[in-house]
């Protein structure tokens, strides 16, 4: 096995649409999953369809298996984690999707996961539910609970995903900047604002709050203060340009 | 305003599929995010492909507001974040739309803040990411990176929705039965397996053992104990009814 994700199935519970199937094969796949069962799908796959909507996951949807009872679906699984958007009988203990997800990715060390997904008009039956071994609720909206299959799925995928410590790591951040670096910078940047004269000697500590505060409300990173104290820097360079000029100018202007 | 989710908008940029406008309407629905924009559509809307994804969400997709350009969607909102799969000059330094989460309701608090989406087949330019104020990255596997259009905002709209903590609280779980419940039903379980004789006196603190492991092992909460003792009284008193007819047999076969 080459990654825990490959002992997550998700199995579809008499599915409808085969637009639908083909969306859930593409999101599995976005997130590392590659096993689908289907329970008695409602009608015949309109393979044109289904495919179209998986684009590059064809090869789920063509190793798809399909059983006529869910028992036999889930019959190699350990756990057994069936969905659901309303309350009930075997609804009333369930937690979210992101709670479960570290229980799941445990489990699925040791013994295959099935995710269990009801029709797209009734969901899965009280029956259904019962062989469960956890119930996932997926939080939506009180103005609009149903949430579309494939977009159930997703979110589950992406929850077991992101639980299973396989997601790509976020990309190296340029170190904070540290205290010493940071003092230079702003010293720069007054030397520049005075230089062209953006503000007075007798301001300069009241304005420099302010561009503190500008510069320290988010992360500042080693990157960052190389930009600002090169601006700093050709600031300071025009300012003295400028001086030289003035100074020049006021010579001619005595001269004349 | 009602929700802090008000102050969120979608923006697609230069969508391609009716379908999908359509099925992002309903995944920001689901989410409670109403406040959709389109910037320059790549073609003219198929209102009818449109309504059927939306579902139930059809007011969010006559409510849209079109624009020409990006700038002009997005000219009233405090932060603008722009999502991406890929890597490049303005994607070095993103997060992922659960580290961002946070940062973005905080700022809905104060200001409107936009998520763009880019075409389809293109996602957004470097161009239209160098206005973006954060750059969200959504984790996918390496082996097939593009997310589809509305399932990519579902993913982003869910974060947002439960960073909002609008998201309906868990349901109230029964408490953790206490250790003396505990005790008292591991006691009835000791009478009521010795009266069955699943077990002599000798081995029961060993198989007593096995049985608290097992009901040990997950959450047993005071629900969970009332129906175990229950089956223990009543095993107690099946045996009781045993051990009695034996009794009478062995009294009947003394008679005879």
């Amino acid at each position: 096995m080459n990654s825990i994700l490959d002992n997550f199935r998700i199995v579809l519970v008499r599915p409808i649409y085969s637009g639908n199937i083909g969306s859930v094969c593409r999101a599995m796949m976005n997130m590392g999953i590659t096993d689908l069962a289907l329970v008695a799908p409602k009608q015949k796959m309109d393979e044109n369809e289904a495919r179209t909507m998986a684009c590059h996951a064809t090869d789920i949807l063509e190793n798809r298996r399909e059983h006529d009872t869910l028992a036999e679906a889930v019959a190699d699984c350990g756990l057994v984690a069936g969905t659901s958007a309303r309350e009930g009988l075997y609804r009333s203990h369930c937690k979210t999707a992101r709670e479960w997800a570290p229980r799941l990715v445990e489990a699925a060390h040791t013994s295959r996961v099935a995710i269990l997904f009801g029709a797209e008009d009734s969901g899965l039956t009280n029956e259904e539910l019962s062989i469960c071994t956890q119930v996932i609720r997926i939080p939506s909206s009180p103005k609009y609970l149903s949430i579309n299959l494939a977009q159930a799925v997703m979110l589950c995928c992406y929850e077991m995903f992101l639980a299973s410590g396989e997601a790509e790591p976020p990309e190296e951040w340029s170190p904070e900047a540290s205290s010493a670096m940071r003092e230079k910078m702003f010293e720069l940047w007054r030397e520049a604002l005075l230089s062209i004269g953006f503000m007075k000697g007798d301001k300069a500590d009241h304005m420099m709050m302010g561009v503190r505060r500008i510069l320290s409300r988010g992360k500042l990173t080693e990157k960052d203060v190389r930009i600002m104290v090169g601006i700093a820097r050709q600031t300071l360079w025009a300012g003295k340009q400028v001086e030289h000029i003035v100074k020049k100018d006021g010579r001619g202007e005595d001269e004349e």
